[in-house]
């Protein structure tokens, strides 16, 4: 009879008590664990299945095909002529053209009497011909790509077909076919160029730290990191009517750390300027185009507070296309 | 008094048997949690970041140099003209010479009366003539990367300088200068071969598969994956005295799940061999060499249960070098 006085519950009470309240713990931890066990990430998951499944969660973009972003200014002739070749490359999702031809109707009704076309062309009327428009997160862009091409520049299909598949394994650079560089001098005060400027550095070769956007293939996010921008970064390119791609390469380098694009090396790539019959001959023949560029530069390091570029030497070329361009040797 | 009727044991002795049994359970699944927390991935962590810090705290390799690794066969003329090439390359850390010379003593006391040589040379006496001997987890070998070569390759400087900065970019790769691939017939059965052979797949151009080890820049971690692949991978190289470079490109691909490697277009790369006096001219002359690299395939495919290697188109040359191998288009 001595259990009485030692215990305060009857026993099996506060046994049950404890067993309960110990049962509701561990169940818990279970939980929490189960979760923990959820997070751990699956070694095989590469980057591009992951970018896939978070695409077809979003439920609007892929990886499979691209945009084309074509923005025209008084080249209707070169521009309709272009679209003739850039609507039959594959891959190609839908054409966004940007209409910078402010007070004219785009032709859209010449484009659909010529019709049918093997992918949808949207004309977009701006109210303002500004260099940066073709920067905006246009709605009807559902692609993770966007191949961006001047109105005056034509790319072969070989070419296009190559790159894309180059920027889809490295999709977080601009994948493109024209390389530039900045130069640093003792002042501190920097110059932009191409090849005909010192290669940078002490080794064999020259360098690049950009990839122009008027002729690459991008991430379409980048068109919305560009809008985020400081207003002073677009008061540069609205004042200059120049400088977004440069921009676009800031941008870019400073998010990822890295070499803002990759270099392919183009097999057939032309400038058509010379056969349009409109007169016009494009921005680039302005006197003062190139030292804007370089005060681009200078200006967007005071902006950002630092030199974001980077140089890289890389140089990518499709293997055995054109025919034989490599050699056995050994 | 009814107490003593209903328990059966003393309440708070039973009370406390199972607080402490619950106990241990909850402190189990706590440290359980907590080592599941500890797994979940810093999502900052890049790939070249997390190699530093593992390095660093191995205390040993580093991503900054390498280690050059030549196997040896009755050519040492060939070889000490090419060391005397290969000592004097930058970056260079160390070279591993594999003496498959047996019973012949290695040059180490010609070596060492025509010093003083920029960086150390360790000439490992060999017990077997096998092919494998240069896939040993060598215990002087101090890098990240490995610089295997053949003894009858030469590669230039610039060539060397170039693709192992592209190796640094992709350390998980095998980063060489002789691409080579399998084809697939309808019957199943593959063939290995080069240029020579049907282009994959229906685009432009060639593909590769293989990047032979036998020019190239790799991770030294793979040496140890080598050693713990199945006997029968490592009896297949022996009775052919080949494919371990095949074997190699298998290893690596199922490990990444993605191509094994990444071609450099060499600038200036020769073979030496017909400038031997030993009269020797290398396995690949043999009658069976090629029919024997299609049966390796084969082989490890059936002892690996799948066809592990993906194909790639990508090229990669040096930007500017040789100078002006890229002219400005737009």
């Amino acid at each position: 009879m001595r259990c009485c006085h030692i215990c305060k519950l009857p026993g099996r009470v506060m046994g049950i008590r404890v067993l309960r309240f110990s049962l509701v713990v561990i169940l818990v931890l279970l939980l929490v664990a189960g979760a923990l066990t959820a997070l751990l990430p699956s070694v095989k998951e590469d980057k591009m299945l992951m970018l896939r499944r978070e695409i077809k969660s979003q439920g609007k973009s892929t990886m499979d095909s691209f945009t084309l972003i074509m923005q025209t200014y008084n080249r209707t002739d070169l521009l309709l002529k272009l679209l003739n070749h850039y609507q039959a490359v594959p891959n190609l999702h839908k054409v966004i053209v940007v209409w910078n031809n402010i007070g004219e109707k785009a032709p859209d009704e010449l484009w659909n009497s010529l019709g049918p076309h093997p992918i949808p062309v949207i004309f977009k009327q701006q109210t303002a011909n500004r260099m940066r428009n073709r920067l905006q997160v246009f709605p009807e862009l559902e692609t993770s790509a966007v191949l961006m091409v001047d109105d005056d520049t034509l790319i072969s299909t070989p070419d296009l077909v190559f790159a894309f598949s180059v920027w889809q394994q490295f999709p977080d650079q601009i994948v493109g076919f024209v390389p530039r560089k900045h130069v640093s001098t003792s002042s501190g005060i920097y110059s932009y160029g191409g090849f005909e400027m010192q290669a940078p550095g002490s080794g064999n070769g020259d360098q690049y730290s950009m990839v122009l956007i008027g002729a690459s293939f991008f991430n379409s996010k980048y068109l919305e990191f560009f809008q985020r921008q400081p207003a002073a970064v677009h008061a540069l390119i609205d004042d200059t009517q120049n400088c977004d791609d440069i921009a676009m390469n800031f941008i870019i380098a400073k998010h990822i750390g890295k070499t803002s694009g990759i270099f392919v090396k183009p097999v057939n790539m032309d400038n058509l300027e010379k056969e349009t019959n409109s007169g016009y001959s494009g921005m680039w023949h302005r006197a003062e185009h190139a030292l804007q560029r370089s005060y681009c530069i200078n200006k967007l390091v005071n902006i950002y507070g630092s030199m974001p570029l980077k140089y890289s030497n890389i140089m990518i070329s499709q293997f055995g296309f054109p025919y034989a361009n490599y050699k056995r040797k050994i």
